[in-house]
């Protein structure tokens, strides 16, 4: 104790250590901090070990932070997209859900995914066949293809098919079908480069015709707490309702997020599995265990709490090319 | 700009971005901060390019940043010790003064400076024949050595001799005499590990006896602000009053530190030199340019504000052991 | 919007607008911030509108706030307690679930609750006839009596007796006997102040000789995310089942809390409502409506992800006296 | 201790302390902060004590905030005005100087200055025998009035006339001449509110017009330190170099600024005064006792260091209409 005071003495007089000199171990981790606004007022900052990554692809900014609370971080475009300890929960979320519930998944198509955990997770289906993943940005592609050690084999097994592209204009010229078709895409906010693949016109002429017979489409749905549900979640529940017989809107907290999350799977054709038949099918289909998911998970989730089921319910509002225009306006002001 | 809009959507789609996607490139720059509490209830925050380099040596933390407003940050155990953009009015100010007004510095004695930029300084005087540098912590040294390009040619000038062990130690054991002695140590916090390096026995019976006929001495003296001087720099001021007949303090605004900092310059030959006697030396002993300091700067940093000097002349502590230890625990309870 | 430029030109004249004028709305809405580390090396800010009271009681400081992402909110030793716009999740969730699962609850005793809203959501049920709440800080009752407007009803309440006392002190030296028991304290952190209340022997000789035949006890039971249930959920969920025959843990994402938060439940009575049965006591004995509990919602709350309810399987730890005193420097390492 | 370690168990018991529950003293009052960014990437942070009044006027936001480090401070469209321990610095800086190099001055004029102090410190000069103090936001002169407590004698000096108008409109009508005119208004940023206030056009024909023989301006000119000196100090000393025959810069630290501040002083007849001529002349003709600024204040404040009087003696650009529409652009781009 004296000892490192006394050494430390000198050693701080490398230069001046101005203020006061005792630093608790703990204060000193904390020097370097990642902060975001993920909404109006509200931060959430996580402090830094080191900012490992970071550059410019011909449409965005991207990083890898290694932050303390959360491991390794994706951010692009100042926004968290992923985290090292809790993207399971998300990607979990998103595949296994649709994958499960389908008699016999083997062409899948993911619109966006670009950082490869959601191909990872449906690679590891014994059913699935084919996976055509298709991402705008190529760069962001190659970024997390050298750095996102998780997803590597992902990468390079030979079922998945990367296709750089707008995941609509590929869409509309394709005309092979899917079994599960996952959207894995950023929040329709109108006006925002992602809303186009959130329309009714969109599920109706572009993405359902794509659909096998007994085809489900799950889309991630934005924040799904008890009052950020209202923002998209409850808007593309209500749109999706429009255009599919069967619509289950289910969510999950992240931690890394500072919210609970939400998706939306729908399909024509009944959701039958029930929790121990979910069991089942992850015992026969899955290699490898799941962290997160799981049938009574899916009870769970897919049961909303009161708050959030009445306003679901109450949805009026629909996703069209025409709200789009008519509410950009809007939607400028409000952003 | 609607092609980049239109292009980036799938591009965000490699994850969620959840929240508003539209950043101005500003925001975007802006998700990693350096913070310091550089008093208690104030905070200073840099946003970071990134993190260069992190180690422990034996005594302390130590990191390298890349600050955006301040260039690359040297920071140990949490406290900026200086930036790349700045640090010339820091180690300009410590060095020159004492340096110009001795008539022929040849043997210069720095007490901590591991970061080298002070050894830098000096060795651009071409009188300067030998320069013992001594600080305690070698792997900081090291550090700096590897790092602070700015530094790498002093590092390896043949006038150099660095030395390891604690500055107090060091000039107990030696015999031979130096025309300036130039202390660069943390700041005299009572209890802390510099403060026996800043008590009046320590400058009388040990210091003093090292300097040649006409000698002086220079410390840095901590924050010198209106109301920050009282922290150390009065103190260390009315210290040095005690036991040399010349004392000249003097400050100077260090941006990258939110503050203005002190330095005091003593000896028993009293300091002649006017600004053009100053200018002259300048131009005769000095290799390169000064970018902050010449004779009128000194004029400036010399005559303090009347708030400060009135402080100044009414300060009665005097920093001894004796005073360190009583002052010790009240220090305890200050910080 | 020139006019307003023009305007304003010489209204900023009042004094010196350094750096740049131009400010967003938006912008100059957020200069306050309220600030929690809701864990290591994690941080939560909300924008402040203003700070309507600070105080310190014998105890402890308190604060109540006025943010703009969650409204009103009680801070106590820098810590949020509750939130204006969300307390409702919390305190639906502590009391519902036990009061709609006993047969006809009559006498209810809270330890701590001094802030009202626990008493409140009781007092809603019409079986009702009398309930004790018992917090040791006389002072934060009074605070929250003032301030806290939704609970000035609940604490006129005729049905409602304040005892300002150490609650485990209170219920050793009771003879009465309650149909439930909700405990509303502190978290069981080793060597805190709370931790004497969440022992094994507190529940087998204190508490639960005070509860009737088919008596019922729920305590909230911190933060039960897919990381921080380990934290104290687990072992107070594992110190329950030590105790008593049944226990049901249920969790919920509470914003303003950045988390899902866990409380638990347990009887020797079995727990036999369904969803069905909760919603008809529901509208039978609760005046006013819910906002976020009913059936569906303690099936989804009750039913827990595989990750949470795996560890809380394999949970070992007990809180004991004794384990206390031996995990206590365990946990001070640990915080 | 280990009582308040016990008594506060069931305090905190009021709700729930999540997370850790021992917080230092310390920790606890900083939970609250005021931030502004002082410049780009750079952030100036305080503890808030409390958030005393908010309010906007028909021009802009204002707010006075309770700040640990640094008092009352006025806050105006999230920009700190000024801070009640160190506006001394500020108001004394610009109000003496030009003062007391002026024979005798008895008329003075305000652009701007609706904060109140800088009348309260030019009334102090029993020379003064009249003050037009020109702000055009009466609503903010409202709120000084009320709240600024050290103003409010100056508020009612019969000597002070108050007029609410635009500075430039205000002098182009007049016909009457002044001693002294001081201008304290908002940084001339390109298309700013304030730039019109700071051309050679505006000296030349509105405001040198309107200075009796041997009358003095004097302006604040923004920041002055060794790097932000460039922003808008260099050009509006080099503007007024086009204008008036002898013209003096000046500079002092303002800790609450986190930066050097700089005026400029300008007049057609010769500054005479010695640091001595200007202690004598502050003993005869002002009342109460200067805190910061007296005679060798003034020599330090008025010898630029080597690196700021460098760049001032080579700036070339000058404040002119056209230049203003000409850089307008640039400067949006840049802010």
């Amino acid at each position: 104790m004296s000892d490192s005071n006394t050494s430390s003495v000198n050693g701080n007089g490398i230069g001046v250590v101005h203020g006061s000199f005792h630093m608790t171990g703990d204060g000193r981790r904390k020097s370097c901090w990642y902060e975001e606004e993920i909404a109006q007022n509200l931060r959430w900052c996580f402090a830094l070990n080191s900012i490992l990554h970071t550059g410019a692809t011909q449409y965005q900014d991207i990083a890898l932070l290694d932050t303390k609370p959360f491991g390794k971080a994706l951010v692009i475009d100042g926004k968290l997209q992923s985290a090292e300890v809790d993207e399971f929960i998300y990607h979990e979320s998103l595949v296994h859900p649709a994958l499960l519930h389908h008699e016999n998944p083997k062409a899948i198509f993911i619109m966006g995914g670009g950082e490869g955990s959601t191909a990872r997770e449906i690679l590891r289906h014994r059913t699935v066949e084919n996976v055509v993943m298709c991402d705008i940005d190529e760069q962001v592609v190659d970024f997390c293809k050298s750095y996102l050690v998780a997803n590597k084999e992902a990468f390079f097994d030979s079922r998945l098919h990367l296709i750089i592209n707008d995941a609509r204009a590929e869409l509309e010229k394709r005309e092979d079908h899917f079994d599960v078709i996952i959207g894995d895409l950023a929040d329709p906010i109108e006006g925002g480069p992602c809303y186009k693949l959130y329309t009714k016109s969109f599920y109706e002429s572009t993405l359902k015709p794509r659909l096998n017979k007994g085809g489900i489409f799950v889309t991630q749905a934005g924040p799904a707490g008890v009052f950020s549900h209202t923002e998209v979640f409850s808007c593309i529940y209500n749109t999706l309702r429009q255009v599919f017989k069967y619509v289950i809107p289910y969510s999950a907290h992240i931690p890394s997020y500072a919210d609970t999350w939400g998706w939306v799977m729908a399909s024509d054709s009944p959701f039958m599995a029930d929790a121990e038949e979910l069991d089942g099918r992850i015992r026969q289909r899955v290699q490898g265990e799941n962290r997160y998911f799981d049938g009574k998970t899916f009870i769970s989730a897919s049961t909303l709490s009161k708050a959030v089921r009445k306003s679901l319910d109450e949805e009026t509002q629909v996703y069209t090319e025409g709200a789009a225009k008519f509410i950009y306006g809007h939607g400028m002001l409000v952003n």
